[in-house]
C-alpha cells in the first residue's frame, strides 16, 4: 500500500426528508444564494422543499447553471454573491450545479481571472461556504473537492480541486430522484462505475481492503442498476445507486492506490468538442482504455473479471476480453452507448483532440504516466 | 435503508515516515500535553521521533495511561491540563491511551464531576482540541467519537461519546507495530473483527453496499491476519489490517443499517470484574451471541456463511453453525482463546454479571433491543 493522506470533513444527510435538516446547517444570520440549474427542481417539488424550510430567510436565486456549467454563467453569479454581499451559496441540483456552485466559491474572492483556477492551476486560498441538495446520483460532487467547468467560448472542459470547497453538507434524499428522465439515471451509473474503475482498474500494490470495497461498489450498481430502471419509485434501490455514486469518487476506496483518470480526461474533450454527455464519453473510451491497456492492467483485470463478473474459465486472454466485454455489455443494458459511432463521431475527431492535448502541454496520462498522444489515438480509433 | 447522518472529519495520515507531518498539524504556538501507555513507545522508536518532531515547542507529558485506562488516572492528567493551561493534546499508544484521552479532552472544561459524561451521560459542551499518534491497530478510536473508561474503585467500564471528541488528525504509521507483543495484533484483529459484526451481524434493511464494505473487511482481516503473524515485518500485511481497524469504526459500514452492541456490553462486564483483555472478552462472548441468537440473526448468518466462509452447501441449519464454527476457529487461529473457562472465569459471574446490568437500569441489548437479562444469562452459559 502506498502512503495517504485521508480528510474528508461534509456532513452527509442521507435519506427521506432530510431537506428538512438544512435550516440547522446554515448561519441564521447568513446571506443565502440558491444556485439551480435548468428548473427541474421546480416541476419535482425539491425547489419548494427548500423555499419552505429558508422561509424568513435571506435568500436570492441563481438558476439556469447548464450541465457541464459554463464559465461564462458562473461569473454571472460570481457577481450576484459579490454585489449582493452573500456569505452562503446552497446548490440545488445534480453534479453540474454543484461543481459549478464550487466555482463560484473559489470565484468570488479570487484576486485576476478566475478561469486561471483551471487553466493555470492558480492556488485556492479561500471560498465561501457552501451546501448542497443532491438531486441526481453520479459524479460525487456533493462529498469531493472536485469541479469541472467548461469555457464555452474556447470549448475547453477543465477542472479543480481544493480542500476549501467541500460542502459542509450534502442532502441525499433519493425521492427527489424519483422524476429523473431514465437518461439521468443511465448517466450516474454509467459515471459511478467508471469513477470506480479509474482508481481500482491499475495494478495491484497490495491493498486488498480497498480492492474490496472497489468490488463492492461495482457489484452494487451492477445489481440495482436494473432495478431501479424496472420501477423508478423503488426507494431502495434509488437509495443504493445513489450512496454508491458518492462512495465511489470520496475519496475513500483510492486512498493508498494508484489511479488512472486517462479515461475521463480523453471523456472531457469529447464532451467540450461534440457536446456528448459526460458519462456517454466515459461508456465509449472506458471499454477501448482496457482493450488497449489490457498488457499494462493484465493481474487487475483477471481480478476484476473474476470477482466482478465471476469469470474463471478459459485462458487469462479470454477472460480479460470477456469482462471488457461484460463491461461494455453493463453499459449498453442501462442505457448507454458505447461507440463513437452511435453519437455520429467519426476519426475525424482524434487529431482535433491530440492536437488540444499537446497545445495544452500535453502531459502523458493513466497511472503509470505514458498514455502518450500516441495511445491517445489507439484508444479513440477503437471506440469508433 | 434507514436514514443517517455521517460526519467524521478526522484526517488520516497514514503510512510509513508520517509521524514527522504532525509538526504542521499542531498549531505553533500550542501549549501540548503528549499523552502515553506503560512506556512501550519508548522502547520501539516512536516516543524519540515524536519528540524529535516536536523539538522547541511548548510539550508536557504525562505517562501510565493503563489499558482500560482508569478514570482515577485520567483526572490526574485533568490536573496537569487545568494547571499548566495547556490547550492542545498529543495521544501516542493504542486505542486506550486514545480513548483516555478523549475523556481528559472532554472533562477539562466540564463542569462537575467528569464521571457524569459517562455514568449519566452528561452532556460534553467543549474540549481540548488533540491529534493522535496510532500504535496499535484495534479499536479505531483513532478515527471515531468513542471513549471507554473503567473507575477502578466500582469496577464499572463505561463508554461515552461526542462529536467534539474527534481527533484532530491521526498518524497510523504500520511500521510502528512491527514491535508489538503478537497478543496484542491477536487482540486488534479480534477487535475489529468483532467490531464490524456488531454492525453487519443483524437483520437485512436493503444496505448492499455496507454489507458488502463490511464483508470486505471480514475477508481482508482472515486473509492478512496470518500474514502478520508469519512475518512481523510484512509492512504491507501490517498496513492492511491497521487499515482494517480503522475502517472497521470510524462510521461508515454502519450507516443506515441497524447495530447490535450486546457482544460489547456483555464483555466490558468480563474485563471490569475478572481483567480480560477486550478482545479476549469479544472472543468468548461473540460466538455465543450468535448462537443463541441465530433465529433471530438468520438472514444475516446464512449471508455471512456464503460471503465470508465460503459455506453454501447443506441446509440453513449446517451452515448457520458451520460459520459461526468458523467464526470461533479464526479468533482461536490467531490466538485469542473463546471460552470463560480459558480464562479461569466460571458461572458464578452471571448473577454478578446481571445484578450490575440490573443496578444501572438495564436496558435490553442488541438490534431488537430484546437481549434481556435472561439471554444475557443464555449467552455467558454457552460461553463456559
Amino acid at each position: 500500500m502506498e502512503n495517504f493522506v485521508f480528510y474528508n470533513p461534509v456532513k452527509i444527510l442521507f435519506g427521506k426528508g432530510q431537506i428538512a435538516k438544512i435550516a440547522a446547517e446554515i448561519p441564521a444570520d447568513a446571506r443565502i444564494l440558491v444556485t439551480y440549474g435548468g428548473g427541474s427542481i421546480k416541476t419535482n417539488g425539491v425547489y419548494d422543499q427548500v423555499k419552505l424550510v429558508l422561509a424568513g430567510r435571506n435568500v436570492t436565486e441563481f438558476g439556469g447553471i447548464e450541465p457541464n456549467p459554463h464559465l461564462e454563467t458562473l461569473l454571472k453569479a460570481v457577481e450576484v454573491v459579490r454585489k449582493e454581499g452573500i456569505d452562503f451559496l446552497l446548490a440545488v441540483g445534480g453534479g453540474s450545479v454543484l461543481d459549478g456552485t464550487k466555482f463560484i466559491a473559489a470565484a468570488v474572492p479570487f484576486v485576476g481571472d478566475p478561469w486561471d483556477i483551471l487553466a493555470k492551476q492558480a492556488s485556492v486560498t479561500a471560498a465561501v461556504p457552501f451546501g448542497a441538495v443532491l438531486t441526481l446520483p453520479a459524479t460525487g460532487s456533493e462529498m469531493n473537492t472536485n469541479s469541472v467547468v467548461t469555457k464555452w467560448e474556447t470549448q475547453e472542459k477543465l477542472y479543480f480541486s481544493s480542500p476549501l470547497v467541500f460542502p459542509r453538507f450534502s442532502v441525499l434524499d433519493p425521492e427527489t430522484t424519483f422524476s429523473l428522465p431514465p437518461r439521468q439515471i443511465s448517466n450516474g451509473i454509467v459515471d459511478a462505475y467508471t469513477h470506480v474503475m479509474e482508481q481500482y482498474l491499475t495494478y495491484p500494490v497490495n491493498a486488498p481492503l480497498q480492492d474490496r470495497m472497489a468490488e463492492s461498489i461495482l457489484k452494487t450498481l451492477i445489481e440495482e442498476g436494473p432495478k431501479t430502471f424496472a420501477n423508478p419509485q423503488d426507494y431502495d434501490a434509488r437509495a443504493n445507486i445513489m450512496w454508491c455514486a458518492t462512495m465511489a469518487l470520496n475519496g475513500l476506496i483510492g486512498v493508498g492506490v494508484p489511479q488512472d483518470w486517462a479515461t475521463h480526461m480523453i471523456g472531457h474533450e469529447l464532451t467540450a468538442l461534440h457536446g456528448l454527455d459526460h458519462a456517454q464519453t466515459l461508456a465509449i473510451v472506458l471499454p477501448s482504455t482496457l482493450t488497449i491497456r489490457r498488457d499494462r492492467k493484465w493481474q487487475k483485470l483477471l481480478q476484476y473479471a473474476e470477482r466482478v463478473w465471476g469469470i474463471v474459465d478459459g485462458s487469462e486472454e479470454t477472460r480479460i476480453t470477456d469482462a471488457i466485454a461484460q463491461t461494455r455489455n453493463f453499459f449498453e443494458s442501462v442505457g448507454v452507448r458505447t461507440r463513437l459511432a452511435d453519437y455520429g463521431v467519426g476519426l475525424d475527431t482524434i487529431p482535433v483532440i491530440i492536437d488540444r492535448f499537446e497545445k495544452r502541454g500535453f502531459v502523458a496520462l493513466g497511472e503509470h504516466q505514458d498514455v502518450n498522444p500516441e495511445v491517445v489515438e489507439k484508444i479513440l480509433a477503437l471506440s469508433l
